[in-house]
């Protein structure tokens, strides 16, 4: 049973992405508990873009502080390429609780970039935060099929 | 205004996926025409996958032939890696119709990757086709705006 903890910055306000959330996190109970604890975004408008940023960092970095025993992984374009069975065998190896972190609509502040956290990217592309859980928890749920051995019907 | 086709193999089944495409392509209403065509999958078990993987080749590559004259590209995890804004570069530099192709659950059979139209790869991850659809259109989408400059909130 692995230990999974989705720390993202606001709610994902699309139905059908929530549903989609929703139904990964469902198939997923025989395999892990999920747990998903959504940080309030901070408000922003165009001059105080990189303020907002650091704002939503601290409230991750205080989120984190207090968990870090836990196993933590940054979702960030621009960090390790890795296809479905490297991040099955990252999920299998990773003993205790993992903690996936999810950026907002702004992207991670710096403070959040230069932690020694691995950083694992789901895609050289650029995609919405609450179309980026349903990406994660889908292949949070595939990586628990591979090392189940099951079968995944897609 | 753009002129594109999806071409994919057989219907998105889960209801939020197809909403989420639905949302994308009523949003692309102001920068492209977009066309879906669904080929019907092949039925298969485990023991004939190849061969029906082979009779969906066959389907897509009559369609394809019948559009030579159009700038085709293959969605494949192992096809050229690319972000947000080289794929707006492509989308832009391509006169003329687009099909971007999306195989079904068992993936191209090899006489469709032999040829030389040009793979894309969404991520070097493995996904559901219908997500994989869902993260094309948001993609073409997330392009219209780049190229148009207009700021997508997301």
């Amino acid at each position: 049973m692995f230990d999974i903890i989705i720390l993202a910055i606001g709610k994902i306000r699309e139905n059908y992405f929530a549903e989609a959330a929703d139904e990964y996190i469902k198939r997923l109970k025989p395999y892990a508990r999920v747990e998903t604890i959504e940080l309030g975004p901070v408000p922003f408008n165009n001059s105080n873009k990189n303020k907002a940023k650091k704002l939503e960092a601290e409230k991750i970095l205080a989120y984190l502080e207090k968990h870090s025993d836990s196993r933590i992984f940054i979702l960030h374009e621009e960090g390790k390429k890795i296809n479905s069975r490297d991040f099955a065998g990252t999920v299998e190896g990773s003993g205790g609780r993992m903690i996936f972190v999810v950026g907002g609509s702004l992207g991670f502040d710096d403070s959040i970039l230069e932690k020694s956290w691995q950083k694992l990217s789901l895609s050289p592309l650029t995609f919405p935060h609450e179309m980026a859980r349903v990406i994660l928890l889908e292949q949070i749920y595939r990586a628990a099929t591979i090392i189940r051995g099951k079968e995944y019907h897609y």
